[in-house]
């Protein structure tokens, strides 16, 4: 297990995280509290206007560490995936405008249609965007989502099943870094990953082959009110954060751990409240 | 995809799906029903007594399917696993009593014990039952457990993580059928691995080996309303259930499919036109 975190120069914060605030307050209350990253969800991005809000993010002296989100490739016909990758290419061209090293991908899935026909589509999908991506300096990292979405959110749900669509593709961005040269990747997410037994093995083959994009924290309540939105804040639930963080750096990740929180009860508090408590569970558990 | 069933001949129901019924208003309401079989929870049988409870389900003419649920082997310390230990022996003198082939095995997790420690608890706490569940007649099904619960519930929560405690031993029970020869086994329930991609190679894998002692079915809704008991009826949610009830018959699974539906929703409704439900939903969706 690594040493705690002495100070936040690795955190990043997620606009989900805090949800009611518009970008321009994200950014204002980030800094305010020492938070050094941020990953633009779209709705706050594009409620801002892209060009405005590439301005604010530039302005502001964040570190943008990512996109959220594109994906959802997989649909029931062929205008509904062309549809798809006409907005990935889209959310390629919002991440380089804000200068966003990569865009985060949800993969998708559609009730009714197989999962491996969705794993296809998703392959098909990100191949049809990858040139796209890397002639735009941007890394595409694929989230892998817990098995609870698998219906409809995503058919990717183990690192395994995403390392398998990063060894269909061998793009590299130039001036890289090791851990993340390639530009079809893996956005490693605690709470989605945390109780696979092949974690340790793939986030060291991840780091090897160049496919460590990212490094997601939050907890797992062991009671949830509901699927999607009552995570819990580092600490608050059973995940082995540090141990998992542990397992990235072995494999060479040395970028932000991006705190990312859907709660409905956080996002009814106080938000610089909600993010002083995020700092401290940062230090506290990560 | 198999043709769909015609009858009700390998149907059985868990008591837990008609929770609010004794255990004489089960088999009651099972056999106006038509439905042939009954996996009996313990709570339900503890109740009516087990002499009681085992004098009742012979002069039934149900067929016991399984008893429901041993398991819970992790402790933080020695004491509550030889507690565990005890209570699993028990466990099997229950479904040797009431004639239950079987005792579906939740395996257990404890939050804060890793996840790894907690698998090797559970093979420790298996290995020291299995002689008492041969010598008893009595199999011992693993349940893997959908993920959702790898916090307190199971630290087994794929087919290929109880194929790996299955492999740990040889015992077979004379008499059995090539399917289920081995004492331990696995109880397959489409609700906790229909999203594994390697759920097929698993049933087959489990089949050939004796290993395949139970099939579960319910359905996964896209929006549940909260973790453990808003379980669909089959064909409300998004599980293809009569694909892997193929994939089982392909494995040379015959056994009852036993519906086990855990619902605040349901049980609050009459049980008698839940079970009409149920009946009709096997045949329209198993």
């Amino acid at each position: 297990m690594p040493a705690p975190l002495t100070d936040l120069s690795r955190c990043s914060l997620h606009t989900m995280t805090t949800k009611p605030w518009s970008l321009a307050q994200a950014v204002d209350g980030y800094r305010r509290a020492g938070i050094p990253g941020i990953t633009v969800w779209r709705q706050h991005l594009q409620a801002a206007g892209i060009d405005a809000g590439a301005k604010l993010l530039r302005a502001s002296g964040l570190t943008v560490t990512a996109l959220c989100r594109g994906g959802f490739f997989p649909a029931v016909d062929r205008a509904g995936r062309e549809k798809a990758i006409a907005d990935n290419r889209q959310a390629i061209d919002e991440a380089a405008a804000i200068g966003a090293p990569m865009v985060v991908l949800v993969c998708g899935a559609v009730p009714g249609l197989p999962l491996a026909e969705a794993r296809r589509q998703i392959a098909d999908g990100i191949a049809a965007v990858a040139d796209h991506a890397r002639s735009s300096g941007v890394r595409l990292a694929i989230e892998p989502l817990h098995p609870s979405y698998a219906g409809d959110r995503s058919a990717i749900n183990t690192m395994a099943q995403a390392r398998r669509i990063c060894q269909q593709f061998d793009l590299e961005l130039p001036g890289s870094s090791a851990v993340d040269r390639k530009v079809v990747g893996i956005a490693a997410d605690v709470y989605h990953i945390w109780w696979d037994d092949a974690l340790e093995d793939e986030l060291v083959l991840a780091g090897h082959h160049g496919w460590l994009h990212a490094f997601h924290v939050c907890d797992w309540k062991l009671v949830q009110s509901e699927m999607l939105n009552d995570r819990g804040i580092m600490g608050e639930g059973c995940i082995p954060i540090r141990t998992i963080r542990g397992w990235a750096e072995s494999a060479g990740f040395r970028g932000f751990n991006e705190v990312e929180i859907f709660s409905t009860k956080y996002w009814a508090e106080d938000q610089d409240a909600l993010v002083a408590k995020c700092a401290a569970a940062y230090l506290a558990a990560v």
